[in-house]
């Protein structure tokens, strides 16, 4: 694990991004964002963790909704500041019920939403 | 462009995250920062343009190693504060010389290679 560690460049607030993709359609699934023991959560549980900014904590993707996600690899960049998680999604890794949260394409002008709602978003967090 | 511009939150700094994926093979290349303008140089001309954080100005993908990047897909995510690009990127991405910047992958406690060097880096850069 300190192999890993040491080359992980993590910014000023003790964070690196991290971007999802789904292992065997290689849709890019979302952006978040690690701290030091999510990534070593991760690699310890094999379930991802992500730390939250907005709330300043470490969530389990999927704990509320459970549309978690399975590491399936870990990869790194060359200057170290980012990751590639391949994992597999279950379900949707969108807040808002669909599949990808790069949902909205600019064309002509216009964002169009280049996907379908999955799951009613209501129905992912409840109490 | 006023469409999109408002839906983009860019951070602090006055940047905002941007994958570039192949469109085609949807290999993830790279994670770079774009600001404002460079959002704007990107849609107006179709070759990708970031915003280099440490030499404090905009660049355009491949301008002095010929391996340039044209825009076929500009998407944004739910919260705006990430873009997914949809490329077709020439040669490599890598200033390694190698096809994605996540060529390293953490597995039984080792850092392995995971593509090759396509191109000698010495060569990419050449004055």
């Amino acid at each position: 694990m300190e192999t890993l560690l040491k080359e992980i460049t993590f910014n000023a607030d003790g964070l690196v991004a991290a971007i999802a993709q789904q292992f065997d359609t290689k849709e890019v699934l979302m952006l978040a964002w690690m701290n030091r023991e999510a990534v070593e959560k991760t690699l310890a549980t094999g379930d991802v963790w992500y730390f939250s900014r907005s709330r300043n904590k470490m969530w389990q993707k999927g704990e509320s909704s459970g549309q978690t996600q399975k590491l399936v690899e870990f990869q790194i960049d060359c200057d170290g500041d980012t990751l590639l998680l391949l994992v597999d999604q279950k379900g949707v890794a969108c807040h808002t019920g669909r599949r990808q949260c790069f949902f909205r394409t600019f064309k002509n002008g216009k964002l169009i939403e280049n996907q379908p709602v999955q799951v009613d978003p209501d129905k992912l967090y409840l109490a």
